[in-house]
């Protein structure tokens, strides 16, 4: 707390020197903070002020700022069209290879290409193989800003070679052993180049059972495979088990929060991670949803609509369909979180799905008897009429169960026919099983219909 | 897919020379392994295995292995039973103490201080300093392995000390700068030791900007730090700066999963974390919430059983119940998720509530005007009863707007009084707003009786 308000008086005083253009003071200032701290205070400015910024800091001083923000901001498109192309050039040649192909696949392609045309080759070499793999996979979030050697040299070499290359890697904790065709043939930590003599071939203390990914693999797998090693950072390899790249640990943090904020969304129906909107954007975005459901709820309308004569003969029957409806619809929501849940931790992709379905409508069964109970007995006393309390209470056990099982079957059919299992929302499973729930209710009560006439 | 088969063929060709009693043929072949496989074939054993696995491994080889999979597993306590006291405490010994102290954490008081009084006061000291922090703070998940020096010495006096401390310390990517009273000065790293000369003093290269954590700081704020700066550790200090110790990324790797998956079971009503559990366990977790919002649905249910004549005079009405219920109850989750999420990301504390809830109603008004006038329109033209659709259609956009406002206005009062607004679920806001929405519904009704009576 103390510290924020002590950081926006220093953002204050800042801005002041910017605005009074003392481009020393503020250059001496502004570069001592760390990078974090400096794209904070970048993100407060206006165009004019963040144009005279771009003329007090260098390339190179932009690109290490942008390292760090680019995460944290999708759209970093309009700041490039502020400054001038070269400069533009320039930064992106300066930052790391996957932060700006990051950024330049936010461009159009035209406006890419610009930029492109304006550097060297070897920085557009060292960019354009990070530019076109599938969204989401292994290859777009790695860097090949690594460290590798072979394999047959000593420990001194290799400590003299990562002090050439420690500016420029992402990452100089683990070096990378590979053969003459690149192939990946061992690991080894800084920390062990650290604690043996120097004069030590890397080939006798490499170790040699690397833990790799494929380019192609989702970056799920990645952030587990890091997560459960407690790695810094993994190597990325092909199929013929070249090395492309690393993945770091920094980048996993991002896809594991974007991954979570994603499930987070599917389950509530609607992107959580679109923040800072107005309530027009936000109505924008959630109505599609709500629309979608409403129609789908018009079912359910449609079904009561079929029923309205029950309804006139026994209007207590109107009484709790809001009961029904709701209680079925907490209970599918606990089964698809469930669900959802167990198909994104588990390693086994074929895993036994009419396990998880059987388990959960076992749930259902058991979740159903105890409400059902609870609710015959309550109403029973309430109304002073068991017959219809039995009518809720096995009501209810049914929707129950039949809502825990749309709510296992639905996130697996969506597994199986290859789309995101988080994606299936609560509110689609609640109004799924509105549908459902009003239909088994008016049926059980048909059944009994003649004690109801009247009451 | 493939490695898993592999990974299985090992597991059973392990087990096999474990069966044979084949020590050293074993030993190679597993402690060839990583730590995290390594552990995975463990949790495949039964006791009777396990049992015989210790004689096989030192305290020190098996420490290695608890070190990683301890986080994965809630309850090591029942291994620990296995092992003979004084096994069990060279291993804790051996362990990062961290990890050791959050075993000794789930243990009885007890049974700690058996395996306590088992070590040497180094170990204990080492241990107990990390026990007792509140659990979720800074102090309950960092860990005392660090390397720290002081600023007056060169570098090579520095990474000469780095040499010694390396296989103890968690990690030696940063060093930690300290005054003789252990106040936290600077931090240097391991790159920058290697970049320069090995004359230079630390004094003149150090980062005097650090940033720190107190040991009080709840761990999400702790994970937030980490993950902004992009760190691979942060010092922990307590309120006079003094350095107590580090928090490494993987543990914040686990915080950030942890978190989320508790967000994701706060807006379920249900806990997904606990996953191989019985039918009947499950059904026992997941009632409590079922029966309390289902006594919330009988308040529901007796307010329409207030409205009984008039549906008895109108039963179309009833027709719509489920209708306004459900899609208000699918724009309040929204608003929950919305209002959750904004409550964890921001970093003001104090952030405007008031202008998070009026953006959210606005939001509901907007997207009550569009879909109660889409439902106006739909139920005018299908039941051919335009003053029915109107009825519909208003107590569409207030049960909506109203929705809106209990879905953002709980969770910030949850935070306002010391809870975990994430806590706040979904079910508990539909079932909540089927309760508004049906006394909306039926007040609005009842205004325009006179054009139902009848229909």
């Amino acid at each position: 707390m103390n510290e924020n308000i002590e950081m926006e008086q220093q953002f204050d005083l800042l801005r002041q020197l910017l605005h009074a253009d003392k481009m020393n003071e503020f250059r001496e200032m502004f570069l001592e903070w760390h990078l974090y701290e400096q794209g904070q205070f970048y993100f407060t400015l206006d165009e004019k002020e963040r144009l005279r910024l771009y003329t007090y800091l260098s390339p190179k001083e932009t690109a290490d700022m942008f390292d760090v923000i680019e995460e944290d901001h999708e759209d970093m498109k309009d700041y490039l069209s502020e400054m001038a192309p070269r400069y533009v050039a320039d930064m992106l040649s300066e930052m790391y290879a996957d932060n700006a192909a990051d950024i330049l696949n936010q461009l159009d392609k035209e406006e890419a290409l610009k930029y492109l045309s304006l550097m060297t080759s070897e920085n557009v070499n060292r960019i354009k193989v990070l530019i076109g793999y599938e969204d989401k996979t292994a290859g777009a979030i790695m860097t090949t800003e690594y460290v590798s050697i072979v394999a047959n040299q000593t420990i001194r070499s290799a400590l003299n070679l990562l002090r050439k290359k420690a500016t420029q890697a992402e990452i100089i904790y683990y070096i990378y052993v590979v053969d003459s065709h690149n192939h990946l043939e061992g690991i080894i930590s800084l920390r062990d180049l650290l604690l043996n003599r120097e004069d030590m071939l890397i080939s006798e203390m490499m170790e040699e059972r690397v833990i790799s990914v494929d380019v192609t693999e989702d970056q799920e797998d990645v952030a587990k495979t890091i997560r459960d090693y407690d790695f810094l950072a993994v190597p990325v390899v092909n199929s013929r088990k070249e090395l492309l790249g690393i993945i770091t640990v920094d980048d996993i943090i991002d896809v594991i929060d974007d991954e979570a904020a994603s499930d987070y969304s599917g389950l509530a129906g609607v992107d959580v991670e679109a923040i800072a909107e107005t309530p027009l954007k936000a109505s924008i975005k959630r109505l599609p949803w709500l629309i979608t459901l409403l129609f789908l709820g018009m079912s359910t309308a449609t079904l009561i609509s079929h029923y309205e004569v029950l309804i006139n003969e026994a209007s207590i029957l109107a009484v709790f369909i809001s009961l029904i409806t709701g209680t079925a619809g907490n209970a599918g929501t606990q089964s698809l979180a469930v669900a959802v849940r167990k198909l994104a931790i588990s390693d086994d992709k074929d895993m036994s799905f009419a396990k998880l379905i059987i388990s959960e409508v076992l749930t259902g069964l058991i979740t159903g008897c105890v409400t059902g109970l609870v609710i015959f007995i309550v109403v029973g006393f309430w109304k002073n009429n068991f017959i219809l309390g039995f009518v809720i209470g096995i009501a209810m056990l049914c929707a129950i169960t039949v809502a825990n099982l749309a709510g296992s079957f639905i996130p697996i059919l969506m597994e199986k026919i290859g789309f995101d299992p988080a994606v299936a929302s609560g509110p689609f499973i609640t109004t799924l099983s509105d549908l459902t729930s009003v239909l088994i209710y008016f049926n059980i009560a048909s059944l009994f219909m003649g004690f109801f006439i009247g009451t």
